[in-house]
């Protein structure tokens, strides 16, 4: 299970949070995102690194819709972004949305951070923890989360599907 | 365009016949391929090479259904045969035959000949040809099985898919 909060942030203000902690970082990801439609609570996207030249094809399903902070995700590695996107299309999913996104990815033993500053919505922190213990996995990121100076009133639990999707008055 | 006629033949004695065409060998696949159950004239099928420790997510549309010999494909390698199933079927897609098959690969100019041994079958020639010329293409392979000693009643239509299926009589 991936346990994941997301919290409204000051992109740079945060990286020197993040750094300040002691977390590595891992690598810098710019992202394209394309969703498809698919019945909530459940999740279709081809993800394509830019900079990195990988291409990705993930299905999630919520576990808590609404929280948005439990996910079961299913991911490959697919070697071309735009024939799984016409696949997917042939297939006959219709595409929802778009997100681009500059990622840096840092981690602290088994804490992923995702610092994201996202086209059109500006800056959030993903916390994840890959657990199926829900519970610890969320004391684990709520420990971290007071000493970046974040609270509950900076969570935002939309997805970054609804936030564009929203942006955008689809 | 995939253009490609399908041949019943002795596999030994075939292998021999291809090598004595001067045709070079390229590699040998031991395959295990998923078919979905999908709307005809229209496949999806995930396969797994397993010697070589690939898999890949295959989509076809059909252009002359009944014949069997043109194939619009699109084909991404994907980094797990497993992961890439169960999103198809979180997807809703239901398995619908497993053809596996040892295939020897081998070719001469821009003819692809794929001699396959598959399990419950028996022995099958493809020759292949990529290109949007349809009639020359055609042409091109027909050129060829002359020169193998194989005629029209030798033509298998029927997709390794429909074969395994009536085999197994569901």
């Amino acid at each position: 299970m991936e346990v994941e909060v997301k919290f409204r942030v000051d992109f740079e203000g945060m990286r020197k949070k993040i750094e300040s902690l002691g977390a590595s970082f891992i690598r810098e990801e710019l992202q394209e995102d394309v969703y498809f439609s698919l019945p909530h609570p459940r999740l279709l996207r081809v993800r394509k690194l830019k900079n990195l030249g990988k291409a990705f094809l993930t299905y999630k399903e919520i576990k808590d819709p609404g929280r948005n902070e439990e996910f079961d995700e299913l991911e490959v590695e697919v070697s071309d972004f735009e024939t799984t996107l016409e696949i997917l299309k042939r297939l006959g999913f219709k595409e929802d949305v778009v997100v681009r996104k500059r990622r840096l990815v840092y981690r602290l033993g088994d804490v992923t951070f995702e610092l994201n500053d996202v086209e059109g919505l500006g800056g959030f922190l993903d916390i994840e923890v890959i657990s199926d213990d829900v519970g610890r996995a969320k004391d684990k990121i709520w420990e971290i989360v007071k000493k970046l100076g974040l609270g509950e009133e900076d969570v935002e639990p939309r997805l970054y599907q609804e936030l564009i999707r929203e942006a955008s008055g689809t």
